[in-house]
């Protein structure tokens, strides 16, 4: 059997565990080495460290304390890498933790966090998942069953002092634009709830000041979201520190492309096994600025899609300029509207978009002024037909459910 | 044999045939009438009607009046087919046209039109790409050849009056922040080279004074450049008139999600065979804004990608708040990088990414201020491996041959 | 535009057409030379040379002279190839004659050549289908419509004279354990009928003579109706004579595994567009006997598949030893006692797993004394739902249309 | 978490476990009971109840007792089932024994089971096979590496007691025609090694004594050894007793088409979690005698194939009568032939073909006298580039390490 380098009790904090930590920075000791050729499993918490319970209320996604996210696994140093090379990492499978076969998401309140439509969806809500082997469905929206695609929502290597600076200034410029935004513009370095690993007193207190968050995705990867990324790929990860570093959380039972929903994909607490090696000098041999990585050969085949576009001008009417992300929107909003007539409540669709294996394509980015995104929905998740017909559509969400809601206090 | 009801004659001027438009506006007759069930067959000139020449220069690429385009196959009225209706259009089969077997990509002149990274690519340049049967290769970018996913870049039914005039006005809205922009910010009505069909004299001109350029996409679907609207494909397009008035043209032999050089996919005349029904009051049944549509049956089956990564800070290293056209920018610029590595120039590179099979998702959109944007290059299009190893890159091409490059006059 | 080698006259006599022969035999004379590396095209006769026709009367495939069959295009001699070369060929396109839109299926008497099921379906029936640019449907099997694996039936390089004295040899060896059994063991030359080429006089009636029939798969390929050797695929073929003596023919909008209603796939008169190389020494070097291929990028993606077993128990309960044809023509009658269940015939379902992208696969073939083969029917190709479900069956089909029958005189 | 209802101690002896049998016979009691719409877990041993083991020798192999085998778990009683009836069964998830991740494939010597190729491999051979998350490779055949697309070999419910007569009628009828055969036409009751489960004393005696073997697939499904019907797929089966009793076993990590290496797939203990429920009189609505099923949307992707032919000449140049099984075996002995060029030995592309996902093809079966079948071997499994070239193949393999054998006694 694979060791189990790191593991993980869902019933303790995760700032008692110092083999987790929740910000980047290059102090943070290895939490364990291994050898390139070398495979091992790593247990994880869902991201919020089990802030998200498995109920029909929802205070605690209203509630989270979002600046001790994200709870991560790790680092992992690797014998030999140094500055440059490239880490590669095989996912050779992931999974739920056998305790824990279920899944959260939702929404955030708009004044803590937000989300891609956080506009037409301002107060927190939650949808659970249950896990039935390959398979999910959730209570809240019922008519649908997918397989996973499994994933880490976040996974990368340790960066080196130089790289921290940048990322903490070139945040802070852009913060320093609008301090007082909500949700704000990025998040600043939060020591109080920074979680060091290892690192313990003066030296953790130092480090925990310029900690860097992990929410945004960042050259070395990190909080990427990539959905595609999952259980059977391979990555190729920039080396920034000796030893790499590399440590890995947030996983997702499975995600539409862009987890809009924030809160966030179908979120777990589980574990991955990989195999590292390296490419030495990897960086500078194939130009390597962010990761690379390519696909599973195993992964859910939905193939018969219903394609939804937006085009760069939002719901006010108003147009923008080449603006791939206000195009997704309108495709979403697109998406939902039609799932409506189907029975779901706008709740409910939003979140199956942020769920399901969802894919979004940036479909043309230089027709000036307006980026035309497209969403692709899987038809064979649902129970029913939901393809357009001359007969219209049939109403097979009768409601009755719907996703908890808990509106600010 | 299916009737051809348009036929475009590539030795004549677009100008001089009725059935030809590059203009949107409600006033334009209808080509050629069909009943619903009808399949038939409307040839096209490529985007330009002819202005860019199989040869290897790219002075023509650099001169082109990019207020003629795009040359459309139409309008098509469909019997009974009246406001709020869908029209479903079965795209049977597409092609290009016998005595033309061949398209163009390039790169416009930063100061007629550019693209989508006219900064780093500024001058006009060229490339020639040979249909052989189902694939194509060009003279210009050696080392690849890859199936076609044929697809009309532009396509969809003619607005009716308010529509027009909310379009006219809030792209013109958008102008009046930046009017002297190079290039501008959207294209205002250019009645000079506006081509209205059949509408003549005084109405023609009053018409043209007011017709929509075709260079955006817009709530009609039209210019959406979407890679998978592919043949096999079926479309459901909102209908504004009486008889809907579909027009087509801008067909692609293939192009890269994003059709990011512009000048554009790889770009030809041909031919479409397509059927058309009707979804009586479709739109509000199936509350539809934009246009939906399902994939082809049919379709490149590319599984082994290698998949880059690209977030929201500019190369300048300047940090912007969750803009997927940055994230997207940067993973085609560290595609573009890699690809040098195996001995391609940036151009070669850049116009690959606009020609081939791309894939553009849009993978992470709310870890703020960081989106993640990633783009799939298909492995299998290239004669020699492109994947990553612990030797390094081996330099298939040799150089010698490069696109074609025209500077500004 | 690519040169068209061999041309077809739909209207006349393929017995007038010299670039035209029936037989396998070394004399036949080159139709045309190439070099390595061209690319053309040739046009083909449908398999019967015309003598089945888009008609609502199965007369015609009642009364077919099977001795005239395969009419095929070539040979094409390819400078420079030898024996124990191999002759790469690359599928670049395959269509239908503009003015020939439409193919046929069918089963013949069982006593005019019989097919797969010949003891259920005794007599003479057809089915015609029409081409709508990818996808084809029939007036006689309604509610299913597909997009074509188009392909040829029949291709392959002229036998030497030793290969094929080794043909006549074995197969006549067969016919002589029971020479009179209807339908026959195997095809001796049948000197009357045999299509020569350009071959004349005494040396045409000395080849015609021992010039073995077409009918079977051999060595060199020939007669494989492989599915999957479809439009973009690369074959390699053995070369045996001086020149390749490449010819084809025989081609298929759509096949299901196995063609088991022998006449045959959804049959139909067209083009071939090909390009030609060479591995010099290739059969010795790849220990090649009979050809290998790669499949098509491109080919419908039908996904969902509804999947038939069938064992080596025959329909009347006897067992037969690890025998794989009972065990596929036991899963070809669930399938068509289930598709009965939605309203079709039992020859329209037979005519249907004839002519749509059906798989056939050799699932067990070891656990004595069972076989088993599994019949894979893709659900997507129907208009209507034939899942199973706790409801039951709709029958969809409503009769009243039934594919023509012609009994023997 | 989901109930494990059935256990394995794979230190313990099958015999000893009243949850596992290895005959099919209506007698048995349920070992379990659960309800339509339950979920639950069943461990399995491997088909052999552990008697090969993770070694370097093939002693086990050549010395197995095959009266022993398969050791399935179950029967499952479904409340409500009654004959006429269809059990569906999804697959939810398979894995292997977290402590035994490792499977066996081999060849059985000719005179103890033999197997698709015996007579070129008559001696008993093995190779272990060792999981990584979802991928195997084997110390005994180097450069290969591929995820596993696992499945049950064997999995059915109960015969009635008619039926039971029926199989051991029918097939000792075909015993009776060569009773002295080696290896036999078909395997009758075997008393003395047989394990009925829970049935004791005089009961278990008399069942046994006419307790069918496991060996064949029937009606009723079992040793189908069917890759396809793999986690995460369907399977609807008749039901002939009263709940049904289902039972399953013999685990494979990957399996070709075909299984021809008989011993067998990647053979290997582990569990299967599955929901079960009900279709009310479901034989008699779809017509159903055999098991149908739906394929997983989670399989391995595995698309770039080369494709070996065979046809039914037999390698002594006999020519058959449109038989699969030999048209099948000389596309297998091809394959082979073709790997030994890039250095493999005989017996290492021989396991390779049954351990890997190859497809096996029946492509024609009307082309008299010749059937012909294709071979699918995944090109992406090599570590290594596989396909033909102009150079030749190049010896990637180099020897030094071969499969075990070990010669009869």
């Amino acid at each position: 059997m694979t060791d189990t380098l790191i593991k993980v009790d869902l019933a303790q904090s995760p700032y008692d565990n110092a083999q987790i930590h929740n910000r980047w920075h290059p102090d943070i000791p290895m939490a364990v080495w291994v050898k390139p050729g070398d495979d091992f499993v790593l247990e994880t918490y869902d991201w919020t460290g089990g802030a998200i319970k498995n109920d029909d209320s929802a205070d605690d996604v209203r509630d989270v304390d979002l600046t001790t996210v994200h709870f991560l696994s790790g680092p992992v140093g690797v014998e030999g890498a140094e500055p440059g090379d490239l880490l590669v990492v095989d996912l050779l499978d992931i999974g739920a933790k056998p305790e824990s076969m279920w899944g959260f998401n939702g929404f955030f309140s708009r004044n803590n966090g937000g989300g891609f439509l956080t506009e037409h969806f301002p107060h927190a809500q939650k949808s659970i998942w249950d896990f039935h082997g390959m398979f999910t469905s959730s209570r809240h929206i019922p008519g649908v069953n997918f397989a996973g695609l499994i994933h880490p929502g976040l996974i990368g290597c340790l960066p080196d002092k130089k790289l921290l600076d940048t990322w903490n200034r070139r945040e802070q410029a852009l913060i320093d634009t609008n301090p007082n935004r909500v949700p704000p513009l990025a998040n600043p370095p939060a020591p109080k709830t920074a979680h060091m690993g290892g690192l313990q007193g003066a030296d953790r207190d130092r480090a925990a000041a310029e900690g860097a968050r992990t929410v945004p995705p960042r050259e070395h990867g990190g909080n990427c979201d990539i959905k595609d990324l999952s259980r059977g790929a391979r990555v190729f990860f920039p080396v920034y520190v000796k030893g790499g570093g590399l440590s890995v959380g947030d996983l997702h039972f499975s995600q539409g492309d862009g987890e809009i929903t924030f809160c966030g994909a179908i979120e777990m607490a589980g574990w991955v096994h990989m195999r590292v090696s390296l490419i030495k000098g990897g960086m500078e041999k194939y130009a390597i600025k962010n990761p690379i990585f390519k696909p599973s050969p195993i992964a859910p085949a939905y193939k018969d899609f219903l394609i939804f576009e937006g085009i760069s001008v939002d719901e006010s009417g108003k147009q923008h300029y080449l603006d791939v992300n206000v195009a997704y929107r309108q495709a979403c909003l697109n998406a939902i509207e039609y799932l409506k007539k189907f029975g779901y409540s706008g709740a409910q669709a939003y979140s199956l978009l942020g769920c399901a294996p969802v894919q979004g394509h940036i479909s043309g980015v230089v027709d000036i002024p307006n980026s035309c995104a497209t969403l692709w929905l899987p038809t064979e998740i649902f129970d029913f037909d939901i393809q357009p017909s001359a007969s219209g559509p049939v109403k097979h969400i009768q409601g009755g459910v719907d996703m908890p809601l808990s509106r600010d206090r």
